[in-house]
This record gives structure tokens, C-alpha cells and sequence, in this order.
């Protein structure tokens, strides 16, 4: 445990690895924050890794250090939940090349005299569950009761069973998917093109200067949130309103270009609250992690056999309207578990929020994992 | 006719104006650079007027004076196509606020020493229409045999109809909507921010210095062209497949920030050629006009009552993959026609393209509207 002044208390191991990286690296030492929930059982069998998504982070049950807010799943993890640190040992680490403590591009580089900055390793999802395994060792957690991931967390969780197949005895994915499709590709794309066209970037050497490129992650920001939400739920909670401001009481049209529409507001204040607790060299890093997923391509090209003979049973959930990660990509992933004679479950809710479902209240989705957590322990 | 040494031959017409412009102000002069091709029969009966998407221009049907490219809708105007020159007389304007020889921001503003920049007033697509129906009148065009347009090509058809129904024969609306959504709105904000986070915007004062905030221009069209293809589509043309390149000729993964993907090669690309076309300040007036764009607003909340009463005839075509104007937003004008009374026609068409599919060899297209213009004359 260490105390950072900006972060407060918080966990976190520098393990001397070296990690092994699928880009031909290795990474030394590899720092892991985290954080714990509830307790080991002497036979070490309730242990529960929580992985998060592209902007998440560690603290998945209690309060965000930076922002103050509760943690980003308290609906699925405490108290009554269906991962319950009264009954199980919950573990969240912060991935690998993010910004909340682990190590990434803004990490000192132990071969130079200040951060690795755009010198930090491209990194994969398999490197970052990686990570998580060597956390895991140093926990004294050999086999997990179970994985769980929603997005960025469900491909971990995914990769964590085809990596480590008898480390994991139950694997929850939900809104997620085994690859990324040219169209997810493009959308980040686009988010890393609007954060290196950013003078203030520098190729990455911001970090001295003390003002990272805040208006193009902004930007990229703002593009990758069209994609969290859904059509009908933007329409249901923005449509045409006008936005009243001080300047404009009565909302209307003020011919000019502010934010006139609540929509317009809406996004600009997402990009503005993401940069002050971003990095954005982070979000360069995780997103190509994201672009670079592929599991069926590690796995020879057939996705079933990255899962040939496993004993870990699944649980899928999709969202009808999640065009992020839609329902056929889950429903891809279960016809390679079926033809890989694995045990799985599969459920697509209903939820107008889109993508973002996973995350927020969707009542069907902790009824679901918290039966399939019950049924498999 | 005037002689720009950039352009080479094109027509060109300064009105004295004023326009009354939906925001208030007034516009003098107004300047329209246009094409026509064919002839106006003695009773003036074959006009018909095209109308140009965001990003388009006059030369419907010739070479484009700057890229040199042939017109961009040769598929739809030309000898033994649906709109033909030897039978109708073809109208295609520059849209005002836009950069290829109409009243826009690169304009000289009369009230000043330079260009408008973003002291050119805010528009609407009811301006657009407006300043069009001007240049009818000094080519001495009363009613229209057809107007056509897809995409905003669409909306001023329809607007078209909605405010001058005497003038209007036939109407062709093609992937359009009449109304932006929410979804439209925050794409195109996305884009906005793009360009006006970018430090050479200069507030939008940047003709001087010569040097347009080019990065933000190319990451705005970056994100909208994802819109106008279909997620199918780019898996098709794209998928994962990566690129190779003269430092990378197996086309491997790079564990870099280059372009591994075509598709991130392609969308640079898209970023790239635009801004050697466009005008950064055009595309804030024209996606600001497109974002204000709702049909009903401006006739009291009902769509149908923007067509009550019309002799107007209508046809509708939408693409099954659009997802920018989907084809229950052409559906929804279908119904305030038939609510209206009016005749009308519509087909959803299949496609693999998405948006995009209006201006590519999608067969039927043609032969729908080929097929309506000849019923309608």
C-alpha cells in the first residue's frame, strides 16, 4: 500500500517481472494498483477478478480518489449484490498502460530519467491479463472463482479463460465482443488522429510541460461516447431540445455556435470532465490494446479453439441495443464455445441505453450474473 | 461567366440581394456559382434542379476545377441517364455557405476589409433554397420540372417543396430525413469541436495567414465518414485486414501508432483529400444549417402541414443500410405526404454502402428515379 498525495490511500505492487509482451517487449518492473474487496477463504476458492473497461479503472466499488464519485459498478459489486465481498474476494486492478497507477506511458521509464511517455510498449489485452496473473501470484489467488467484464473488461475476461484456462473456473462477458471490427477500429481511430493532431501532444512528451493535449482527447472522447449510447436513447433523452444558458434563457435557436442543442452540451461537458482525469497518451495505448484484439487470430484463426477442452463454464449477456458490441458478436462467441463443447450461457436484454446498458440500471443484467455466479459456485 | 485563374471556366453570378435570412440578417450580394447543362425549352418546361450534399458542389456532372475528378453524380446526370441534357435543362448551385464560388465565409464581407469568416450570418437550408430560387429567377427558370437531392441534397428538395410548391412539379428525396437527430447533431458537434480545437482555427480569422486549421478539418471528416458507411460495408471492404507499407511490407502488426489497418489508412486518407477541397469554416455553416434542419419546426410541429395542398408529386428512396437517415425517417415523410394528401412514391433499396450508397452504382436507384421522371413528365 502506498499513500499518494493526490490519490490518497490506495493499493499497489511494483513486481519486478519482467513481463513477456505479444509485442516482443518486456516490461520491468510492472506496477499493478488495485484495489480488494472482503476476504480470502482459507482454501482460496471465492476469489473474483473485476475487469474494466477503456476508461475504468480500479476502483470498481468505492470511491474514485480523483473524482469523488462511487465506484463505477456498486450495482454489481457490495453488499447484496451479485459479487458480494461477504461472501467473495473481489480483486480490481487497474489495466496495464492506463493512467491510475499502473504502469503505462505516463510511468517512469526505468531506462530514461522521466515518464516512458510514446517509449512505453504497445501492450494487448493478453499482456495486460498477464499483468493480472502476476497480481494474482503475488495475492496468493491461484484459481478464480470467477472472471467478470463488461466491454474492455469482457475481452479481458475472455482472454483470461483462453490463457489461463485453469485459473478460471467461471467467466461472466457481457456487452463485449472476441474482436474488434473495422468500424470499432475506425471510431478509435479517429480519437487518436484528434489527440496527435493536438500541438500540445508533442509525439507524447507532454508530461514536463505539465498540460497534456486536452482538447483533442476531449474530441476523441466525445466520438467514442456517440458510439456508448443508442440512437433511440439519444433521441429519448436529448431528441431536438434546445439547452436554455444565461445568455439564451428561453432556449432558442441563437443562429451562432454555441451549444444550442442539450445534445451538444451534453457531449462537450463529457469530453471536458474526461480530460482532468485522463491521460491521454493512456487512451492512445488501450485503445490500439482494443484495435489489436482479435482472439480467434492468437488462437490460429479458429475463435473455438481458443477454448478446446476447457472446464471454466460461461455466461454472456448482450444489449439489443448496443452498437458498439452487438448481439451478434456475443452470439459469435457462443457458437465457438458450443463447437469448443464448453458450458454457456447467453441472454440478450433489453435496454435502451445502448452499449452503456452494462453499466447502469438494467435490472435483467444483476439477475443474470447473480444466478450464473450462484449456479456455478 | 467568370474566369478564376483556380477554377478555370465556371458560372458565377453576384445578385444584389438582399436575401432574408431565417436567422434574421440579410445577405447582399448574393453570390452563386452554378452549372447547367442542356438547354431551357421555349416553355420552359425542363428544368429540373439538382441539389448537393455537405461536402458537394456545382459540378454535378463535369470535372471538378481542383481535384480534377469527374462530376459526382454522373451516375444519376448525363446523356441516357435519368436526368438527361439533351432532354432537361440541369441546374446545380454551389449552396450558400459553402466554398466553391457561393456566399459563404471565404467570402469578401462588404462591410469589411476580408473574408466574413464568422461574421458570415448562420443559414438555414430554407436560405439555401431561398438563394437558389433567385438564381431561377435571373435565369429565367419559373417552375421546376424536378428538384433532386440526396442526403441535404434531399432537404432543399423538400424544403423546395415546402416553400415554393408553385414552383415545384416533382420532388426526388433520396437517403434524406427531415429532421437531424439527436444522434446527427452530436456527430456533427463532434466535428465542430474538431475544427474549432484546433489552434490555426484563429476564431475562425485564419484566411490571412493562409493556413487552415487543416488536422481539426481532417479528423471532423474523419468521424462524419464513418456515418455514411454501413458497419457491414466496412467489414466487407476492410475488416481487419492489415496494411502493408514500404517499412512494413508483410503489412504485419506494428506494435506502433501507424496505420496497421486499411481502414485507418483509408479514413487518414479521407481526412487528407478533404482538406485540399474544403473550407473549415463552410463545413461549421453548412453542418450548423444541417443540424437546424426540422422540417415540422417551421410549419407549427405537424409535417404534414409543410405539404398541405401541394400539386407537388414526390418519390423517396432510402438504403436499408443507412444508418445516418434511416429509413424510418423516410418513412415518417412518406406518412405526412400521405397525411398530406399528396402523391407520392417511395422504395427502401438494398444496399451493402450505407449513406453513401446515393452516389454509387446502386442500380435500382437509377431506374427508380428514371422511371419517376418519365411517369411525372
Amino acid at each position: 500500500m502506498i499513500h499518494d498525495q493526490r490519490f490518497g490511500l490506495q493499493r499497489h505492487v511494483a513486481l519486478p517481472g519482467p513481463l513477456l509482451l505479444d509485442g516482443g517487449g518486456r516490461l520491468s518492473p510492472v506496477e499493478i494498483a488495485y484495489e480488494t474487496y472482503g476476504a480470502l477463504r482459507p482454501d482460496g476458492g471465492n476469489a473474483v477478478l473485476v475487469c474494466h473497461a477503456l476508461t475504468g479503472d480500479q476502483h470498481v466499488a468505492s470511491e474514485h480518489p480523483r473524482t469523488g464519485k462511487p465506484g463505477w459498478w456498486t450495482r454489481m459489486v457490495g453488499e447484496g449484490k451479485p459479487i458480494d465481498p461477504s461472501r467473495h474476494f473481489v480483486i480490481c486492478a487497474n489495466v496495464l498502460g492506463s493512467c491510475m497507477g499502473s504502469s503505462g506511458p505516463a510511468s517512469a521509464d526505468p531506462a530514461g530519467t522521466g515518464p516512458y511517455a510514446m517509449a512505453f510498449p504497445v501492450i494487448t489485452i493478453r499482456d495486460m491479463v498477464r499483468a493480472q496473473a502476476m497480481l494474482l501470484d503475488h495475492l496468493g489467488v491461484g484459481t478464480l472463482a470467477a472472471v467478470v467484464g463488461g466491454s474492455m473488461g469482457g475481452m479481458q475476461a475472455l482472454s483470461w479463460a483462453a490463457t489461463f484456462p485453469d485459473r478460471v473456473r467461471s467467466c461472466v462477458v457481457i456487452a463485449s465482443t472476441a474482436r474488434h471490427s473495422a468500424q470499432n477500429i475506425a471510431f478509435h481511430e479517429v480519437g487518436r488522429q484528434a489527440i496527435m493532431a493536438d500541438p500540445k501532444w508533442r509525439g507524447g512528451d507532454y508530461y514536463a510541460a505539465g498540460d497534456q493535449p486536452a482538447a483533442g482527447l476531449a474530441v476523441a472522447r466525445m466520438a467514442a461516447h456517440i458510439t456508448y449510447l443508442s440512437e433511440a436513447g439519444l433521441t429519448e433523452k436529448f431528441g431536438r431540445r434546445l439547452q436554455a444558458r444565461p445568455d439564451n434563457p428561453t432556449g432558442a435557436k441563437s443562429f451562432g455556435f454555441d451549444a444550442d442543442f442539450q445534445v451538444e452540451s451534453y457531449l462537450r461537458h463529457q469530453g471536458i470532465q474526461f480530460v482532468d482525469r485522463f491521460d491521454a497518451n493512456s487512451y492512445l495505448y488501450i485503445t490500439r490494446a482494443l484495435d489489436y484484439f482479435d482472439l480467434a487470430e492468437e488462437h490460429g484463426g479458429r475463435l473455438a479453439d481458443a477454448f478446446r477442452g476447457t472446464a471454466t463454464r460461461f455466461c454472456l449477456v448482450s444489449f439489443d441495443t448496443d452498437w458498439l458490441y452487438p448481439t451478434a458478436e456475443s452470439r459469435r462467441i457462443v457458437q465457438a464455445l458450443n463447437a469448443a463443447g464448453a458450458a454457456a450461457s447467453f441472454v440478450e436484454l433489453s435496454s435502451p441505453y445502448g452499449h452503456d446498458a452494462f453499466l447502469l440500471d438494467t435490472p435483467g443484467l444483476y439477475r443474470v450474473v447473480d444466478g450464473f455466479l450462484k449456479a456455478a459456485a
